[in-house]
């Protein structure tokens, strides 16, 4: 019986499998510690697309073609796509999936969206309205620094707190039937604001988000820490990741041998020159879909808490002095 | 039993009820047509706030308030807000639902947001994740113009196709338990692009969306226009409308009789100087939230079928040449 649990928290009783996930990565991902775990590396951050934004796009289509082969699944049999990225109006989405005539959902939570995507897939698919659902989210480094922060061109220095857009687009089809990996809770986030102003430490913002709802899903589920092989956090870096476990050390509760962030996985922080890490929704997505989810099917972890955490930084009202508002969701997935 | 009709419906046999639904709505809005339906006309379109950005959340707070109000509920009776605007990232319900401490689902899908926070929210309250889900969306007409077309100082000559973005923000409670008005099917759209590239013709972008998505929900549940007392769309205004019925009476169905508009309804097109009407996410919210619920309770109608309407238009590809993605999600409420 699936049933509420606390105030942030549903566990899922009835089967949501995992049948499909794949991850499509730039250049320098592919040159950094995953290489071997990624579906495909493209040649060529541009994919032979005019913009960076229709490349955006191209790692969507690639991204969903591969989820779909690798499950045998044409677009015909999902019923529904929920997807997002970091362009305005989600860009990346839209054209990304413009030709696929899949039912769509569109979501924001700028980086969270894929736990975002994952947690409403869940509730459809354990809902019995659909029996396959696609989620994929991506980010380009070019599409998104030129639209946050700095026209390319500029050559701007970057502050040691500054993360790295990754360049990757992940997807994943969520099942009532199949074997295999599960997700068997969700814990949806609440906005937190902690006062940082700085668009150039998304990972200060984020911290106490993935802290709210990490705490939460304890709290609702009565676990620990202990009951989790790995507590993943979507893209707070190494400056967000170590305020994290501080913040949750002082609440009590020690992640430190459990945490680990995709944004620190995904690159090697001393030698790619991506300062505090990566970031974007296509950190977490890219990296769920492929190292991660090739543990879980290997038997390295049994249950593991994923909390894809968003900073929801508009550059407009950040300039008009306003804080940086923030979000996590967290997935639990067990094999 | 909930169930899947054809490929985009699915039929809510669960009950999900409206218990509660509130408007607000700008100083222009106000002075329209549907002046006497609205829950509160603002006196200053900045409500008190140092930006239109912040006055835009001003609305989402303040609909949040009266929806609650109306149902005699707090923040802490929701279970899931589900919520998105017009302003890059959504600033306006990031920063409107801040301070609410409500599970947070956001969402893009341009003018469409406000049936696809209905239909997300009535899917998770028919499959019992929820008692209580509030959706929200807001537009503004100076926060809007100001980021998708021109600063509004410059004071350019408007299109005779333009539409004019509503400043207003709605609000609607779902619940498992009520009485009166219910959803009892959704129809969730796909991706339409019909080569639209006039950032000034929304209504021609969106119409192709909206007859995929109506005539979609003709075919899935075997109904045609007779069976409903209104077939609503969000905001095609004059120019979208009846590009609308004219591909309707093509394929064959005649909804003439049956269709009306959000973006029509809600200003006098002769005398308000808006062109082709109202559009943004606040039009279908605050003219459903208002008069057409209205309209429901007070047994003019029995069953309607709304399908707001988004243009997932991004300013950046535009100008880049490429065309304009548009979606339509449609929703039936019965009383």
């Amino acid at each position: 019986m699936n049933r509420r649990c606390g105030k942030q928290t549903v566990a899922l009783d009835t089967p949501v499998y995992v049948i499909s996930y794949a991850a499509v990565a730039g250049v320098k991902e592919g040159e950094g510690p995953l290489r071997d775990s990624f579906d495909l590396i493209v040649k060529d951050d541009k994919m032979a697309e005019r913009t960076w934004e229709l490349a955006e796009s191209a790692f969507v289509k690639k991204a969903v073609q591969l989820t779909l082969d690798k499950a045998g699944l044409k677009n015909t049999d999902i019923d529904y796509v929920l997807s997002g990225d970091l362009q305005n109006q989600c860009a990346a989405a839209h054209y990304g999936l413009r030709d696929t005539g899949i039912p769509f959902f569109g979501l924001y939570g700028a980086c969270s969206t894929m736990t975002e995507s994952i947690s409403l897939g869940a509730l459809l698919v354990a809902s019995g309205f659909t029996k396959n659902t696609l989620c994929v989210t991506s980010s380009h480094f070019c599409s998104a620094e030129k639209q946050y922060r700095n026209p390319l061109e500029y050559g701007g220095q970057r502050t040691p707190t500054a993360q790295w857009t990754v360049t990757a687009a992940g997807g994943m089809i969520l099942s009532s039937i199949g074997s295999g990996a599960r997700i068997t809770s969700i814990t949806t986030g609440r906005i937190v604001d902690k006062g940082i102003s700085d668009i150039t430490n998304m990972g200060a913002a984020m911290a106490p988000a993935a802290l709210d709802t990490i705490t939460a899903h304890f709290k609702d589920t009565g676990r620990t820490p202990t009951d989790y092989d790995l507590i993943l956090t979507g893209d707070l870096g190494v400056v967000g990741s170590d305020i994290l476990c501080e913040l949750a050390a002082r609440d009590g509760f020690d992640i430190t041998s459990k945490h680990d962030d995709c944004g620190r996985m995904i690159y090697d922080i001393e030698n790619q020159d991506v300062h505090a890490g990566g970031s974007g929704c296509g950190c977490c997505a890219s990296v769920l879909c492929s190292h991660i989810m090739n543990a879980l099917e290997a038997g390295k972890y049994k249950r593991i808490l994923v909390a894809a955490t968003g900073a929801l930084m508009n550059p407009v009202t950040v300039q008009q002095g306003e804080t940086i508002p923030a979000i996590a969701h967290a997935i639990v997935i067990e094999r």
